[in-house]
């Protein structure tokens, strides 16, 4: 009886995943990753060269992506079969030996992974090795404390409709906005309606080879990778 | 000439800092750290064994903790004046050498560093290397996936005022309310006031060797360490 690893990655750089993600990994016998149909991967690509030449590969197929819309029954159902079927081969292959998951950023902040975790950690040794999150990347990378003193800090996807995007971001001394993707037209006029625009740096792909960092403001496109995001740092207390 | 690294270093357990910064502690022949005065301060303990034998320490104590009220004049005074004067020692150093400064969780996210790093950063090299933060290490200790879907994270100081606290956990789908200490009797009725106990999970000092995880509703006291903190999973879209 095996156990299943799952190891956040963190932020893109491989240099920035823990010792024991790093040590787990170098180790394994089966790894098991998420990816977009067609695609290498983005987990899978984190830790090129970290894996055992005789290591077995299970990547985990996303039936669909963007093709259907988020919300529909459609959508629900045929993800849900898709997660069931993950499942169910993850614990197959655990019953035999261990098996390391791997999940971008912090694997319990918005990670593919709980839709494991949830259907496995009942019955089964499920250990979570947590990550740099996504977010903490990009604010280093971007040169941006995100919080100071006792600044409150709001982590925003950017699907939320405009005036409750403009709401939040009122009401909070920091922000983040993820999942900017398609939303970046919205998300810069929200930013904009709660005077905060000065203020905010768009991120694409921090600490990765290909990052882009650039004030929100000159930031003139409507659309941008899924894994975009928007900064505003908190005006807290500096001594 | 050297440079000033700035190493998270993660909630605790040596084993979840990042690669690059255990690289970083075990090379270091110049390491400072943020300490109470008379405590051998918890950065400082987390890389005990990692430091090389010959290895310079540069301890920077706190002249004042809890003896002033925060948002006193003097409190102000004197930590403005320990920050310049940390800044000016690390300068001087890092004109002869590198020097590696630990820091708890990650630096950008409420940490002592970011002080250093305004004063030094415009004219100095100074890096940054992310890392774990207090909240991943706790919410993957306690089990909780903290946003799902299209949740939204509220990131909440216990300082804030109670009317304050429980207007910002009815807007937000998931929360972690952080530095509760002195303010967990205040903080647990907030949570209780915006209908969020039975969800509510508070946690002292995750993934350390002591760390304590427990329903918010079975914890009756009134106070608890600086860096206990209260987790609030969000109830998004499960697939």
């Amino acid at each position: 009886m095996g156990r299943i690893i799952c190891c956040g990655l963190g932020p893109g750089d491989p240099d920035l995943m823990s010792v024991r993600a790093d040590r787990e990994i170098r180790a394994a016998t089966h790894v098991a990753y998420f990816r977009k149909r067609g695609r290498p991967g983005q987990a899978r690509c984190i830790v090129d060269g970290m894996l055992a030449p005789t290591v077995s590969e299970y990547p985990m197929e996303y039936p669909v992506t963007t093709e259907l819309a988020f919300d529909s029954p459609e959508y629900i159902s045929v993800l849900t079969e898709f997660y069931d079927a993950c499942a169910d081969r993850l614990e197959r292959l655990a019953r035999e030996t261990d098996v390391v998951v791997l999940c971008e950023g912090d694997p319990f902040f918005y990670g593919s992974f709980m839709h494991m975790w949830r259907r496995l950690s009942d019955d089964f040794p499920v250990e979570v090795v947590p990550g740099v999150t996504g977010m903490s990347g990009c604010w280093t990378r971007a040169n941006l404390p995100i919080t100071w003193g006792n600044d409150t800090l709001a982590v925003l996807p950017g699907t939320l409709d405009e005036g409750r995007l403009i709401e939040r971001l009122r009401l909070t001394d920091a922000a983040v906005i993820m999942k900017v993707g398609r939303n970046l037209g919205k998300v810069r006029r929200a930013v904009e309606a709660a005077g905060l625009l000065s203020r905010a740096v768009y991120v694409e792909r921090g600490t990765m080879h290909d990052e882009r960092i650039v004030p929100l403001a000159d930031c003139c496109q409507s659309t941008g990778p899924y894994f975009g995001m928007v900064l505003i740092p908190g005006e807290g207390r500096r001594l």
